[in-house]
């Protein structure tokens, strides 16, 4: 396996999250600030967010839109934050998840970890938010520092532990 | 402004490439391997990538692809890069967008830089590289060495040297 620079290597997605920690305000504001200057088609910067600390209103709001079982786990998470976009082309996505994997390299050199979620309630978080028509919400994350796994339910637990996998890499070339 | 990451503030989109200076088999197996770990929605891992080192058949089937004036700078690039999604949701654009973000950390870990190009004959593209139908091409990625920028057209050579912009972090917030 090629060495890749420790940011990556030493990123994962974790269910388990202390649930004593905060994010502090400058810890946010330079989540933000790697997002904000991910690169963009035509530097449009079609990403827009919402930060939500726990017991906060904002992550009240987004957390009641997750599903049950991931609510279980996410609620131990020091921040929600949700990423949306402008604009209804691939491209705005394409940038969105440009922004949000900036915020995320970002979140690993404070020593934060981050996971994704894409299966929530898009049309009720966007009416918890009140957000305009034109603005999509696609992702909430969940940003703290890591927890005791052993803490997690049973069913939880062993994804936790478990190796990672992705596809051999012939697979994802093409021609 | 809030401290980044070297490999998060030193990270910028140039035109001026050097073109002596080649991608090696190692540099270029470390950034698809980037990519290749990024994470996705149920970890589905829906891209998909094209590389072209200069001057090799792939390369050239990229290359005349990108607008003219694009090409001008591009081909001096040391390799091109395809970068494609499986699906017809936002979510594969977005992990998409993911995955080459991870590689441009890995890039300019490994003192390279990197210019995306989402305008490009797309149909051409996908026709030059035999796509099958459900493989969508969304970005172009040049990748390489820094050259001198004074070697651009001067209609380029201002922008290279231009101070970068982004909207303030005010206009990113919702709610």
């Amino acid at each position: 396996m090629p060495d890749l620079t420790p940011l990556l290597a030493f990123r994962w997605s974790p269910r388990a999250f202390d649930p004593s920690t905060e994010l502090d305000l400058e810890e946010a504001a330079s989540l933000l600030e790697a997002a904000r200057w991910a690169p963009s088609a035509d530097n449009l910067q079609p990403w827009r967010f919402a930060l939500g600390h726990r017991e906060d209103e904002t992550w009240k709001r987004i957390l009641t839109c997750l599903p049950l079982d991931d609510q279980g786990w996410a609620r131990h998470a020091a921040a929600l934050l949700v990423g949306a976009h402008t604009g209804d082309d691939g491209r705005a996505a394409y940038d969105l998840g440009q922004a949000v994997a900036h915020l995320t390299v970002q979140a690993t050199a404070l020593g934060l970890h981050v996971h994704q979620l894409t299966r929530f309630d898009r049309a009720g978080l966007a009416a918890e938010l009140d957000l305009p028509d034109d603005i999509r919400p696609l992702v909430v994350v969940a940003v703290g520092r890591l927890g005791d796994p052993y803490a997690l339910p049973p069913e939880l637990r062993d994804a936790e532990t478990a190796l990672r996998h992705r596809r051999p890499m012939a697979s994802l070339l093409l021609g």
